[in-house]
């Protein structure tokens, strides 16, 4: 796991704790994302989607190779996922609508994996049926978020394992104990089942070369604490034919705290999907930010929007406008817009984003079954990876 | 594993290395079998099976249990399996022949596991496409005994997964790094999928279980080198609410060299199920014997049948009736039967065998779908253990 962010640094033009993530770059061995990446996607997709240009996307693996495959005619798969340990709240959402970007920018399909095996495997408290259940939950979230059904195969890994389980052991099979416990951290205390996983969540990115019958890229958009998966996928790809899965990274989006990553583990500081607008707006009316004392010290001196919770909000989500965003950046700065209006403003936006996606969410609960891994696809993989008596 | 019984000492009206097996079972912490256990097989099914005679079924953990449950009306479940690495041979099927006798005695189902995805993981060289079509291919060995179709439930474990994996991990939760390392023997530097796998063998434990909503008792009948599993199994079960699977251990069937158990890494002194008769009477013409350097001194001396792997042969398998058991023995330590004559009635009957076998194998090359862990079955199971949307 990469270390937090404690202190990030945002501009109107940027979102970034700099030092940080340039270090994680730098850890992680990966590439940012620099100019030339940036011109190609404005290429295919007529601008610059605002996670690009405030670089929430920073960072990334063989995305320039993604370009040179797609110029070559092989459009790529996307694979993203997410752990079904409970609420899906508003920092999960930040890389699903890059992603869902991505699939309306590139008619890309997209596998998306819900691991309630590691979760369950991971918390001590937690049963089975809890985390598909979750899982199931979870997944509304994304389809309300507008994925087009006809791209997307929702995987949820213990209900879907037939379609898996053949590749996670090839997987498997070269990955050692050792490994695991490198890039992971775990211990010969924990559980075998935790140990296993990683070859689970390895699959996905194989699983359109062989519905295919032959090598399709993969691009992973995700924040970049997924990373050590990749790298051990990266290099076990090759070892069993595959193409390497390309990755992009997001950063955090940050709590309603003072500093640090939205975590479900501190239910005051972020704003879960499933919130009443009310309690949402509650949370956005208690949050840090970056104010004076008193109102009278914030008209004199200005606030600061670099380590105001509030600010971020908008950044990565509820203000894709730039123009718009720079005004309030520059509101706060010159004590024009007191923390309070500044909070209701954010707090309507955010309830109203929640009163719509709740709602829409709803819609979805019917339309499930037409996003999950289908029975029929499932079976295919399965009679593609092995022999028949 | 155990140590391998590297010297055996044999009598007509026991097949066993005393010292040995005893060792074992000390160390195993398992219970020898008693008159209390024979009495009640002998009530149960008519009379004692020639390998309960011979003690080739030693030992076992709560088999007093299995009656006391089945006096109580609770039938048990039967449990055993096999790793496909290559071609079944005749000490595989001793505890086969047996298993069929339990099955025959007591209308009990038997879940018949082939762990493809083991001995893929364990063998470097194996491709998961040969350990797969192994396992449909030594399930004709298996059925060509003469198992009951509609009691039998062969499982391939990579091809039926779906009905395993939730119950793998529930089990696998709660089973440390640690412990695989303490009782299996692995090491940092093997693959995380073999590091998993005991978890997927103790599922069938479970299986019987799960389809009937309510606790079955499982009886395993296999080699005592299994016994490590079965150890793990009995810890987790009662975590997951299941009952401790209880076991039937059988010695190992010696090869037609001097001393250990038959071994398919040594083909000269092991006979496959596919060998062709011919060859099969060749390695038993060259087997090692207990007789004497001349035919005059075996006539004056006697031979040994103690240490003779021909005379084992027909103790493990092909002299069911002590008394000619007992004939077998007098004429060889008389010397009235020299070792020629003896190898070649041996060779006569297990060439017989095999012509038989083989011709019932591919009879049953058509049937084998009958026998294989159905669909439904599998489907039934999954729905049982996960949630739907």
């Amino acid at each position: 796991m990469p270390e937090k962010p404690d202190e990030m640094v945002v501009t109107p033009w940027r979102v970034e704790g700099e030092i940080d993530y340039e270090k994680l770059i730098r850890q992680f061995g990966t590439q940012p994302i620099g100019e030339e990446i940036l011109e190609k996607f404005r290429r295919y997709t007529g601008g610059l989607h605002y996670q690009l240009r405030r670089r929430i996307f920073f960072s990334h693996r063989d995305l320039d190779w993604i370009f040179r495959k797609l110029e070559e005619g092989e459009k790529f798969v996307l694979y993203t996922g997410r752990g079904p340990s409970g609420p899906v709240h508003l920092g999960h959402i930040v890389p699903w609508i890059f992603t869902k970007h991505l699939q309306d920018s590139f008619q890309a399909k997209l596998y998306f994996q819900l691991t309630d095996d590691e979760k369950y495997l991971y918390h001590e408290e937690f049963s089975l049926e809890f985390t598909t259940r979750t899982a199931y939950d979870n997944a509304l979230d994304l389809i309300a978020l507008g994925f087009k059904p006809e791209l997307t195969r929702i995987i949820v890994d213990a209900v879907h394992i037939e379609a898996l389980y053949h590749l996670a052991i090839k997987v498997a099979k070269h990955i050692t104990g050792s490994t695991i416990k490198a890039v992971f951290g775990l211990k010969d205390s924990d559980n075998i089942g935790l140990t296993f996983f990683p070859a689970v969540q390895a699959v996905p990115c194989f699983l359109e070369s062989v519905v295919q019958g032959r090598n399709v890229p993969c691009l992973i958009p995700a924040a970049i604490d997924q990373d050590p998966y990749w790298r051990v996928t990266r290099d076990v790809a090759p070892k069993l034919g595959f193409y390497k899965p390309a990755q992009i990274h997001s950063r955090f989006m940050p709590g309603l705290g003072r500093g640090g990553k939205m975590s479900a583990s501190q239910p005051e500081t972020c704003i879960f999907l499933t919130d009443p607008p009310g309690e949402a707006r509650r949370k956005i009316m208690n949050a840090f930010t970056g104010g004076q004392p008193t109102a009278e010290e914030q008209r004199r001196l200005g606030g600061n929007p670099e380590i105001c919770s509030v600010y971020q909000y908008y950044a990565f989500i509820f203000e894709e406008d730039d123009g718009k965003l720079r005004e309030i950046w520059e509101n706060c700065r010159s004590g024009a817009v007191l923390c309070g209006d500044c909070k209701l403003k954010l707090a309507d936006r955010v309830a109203g984003f929640l009163e719509r996606h709740q709602e829409k969410r709803e819609q979805m609960r019917d339309r499930l079954e037409e996003f999950l891994f289908s029975e029929e696809e499932r079976k295919l993989i399965w009679s593609r990876g092995l022999p028949k008596p």
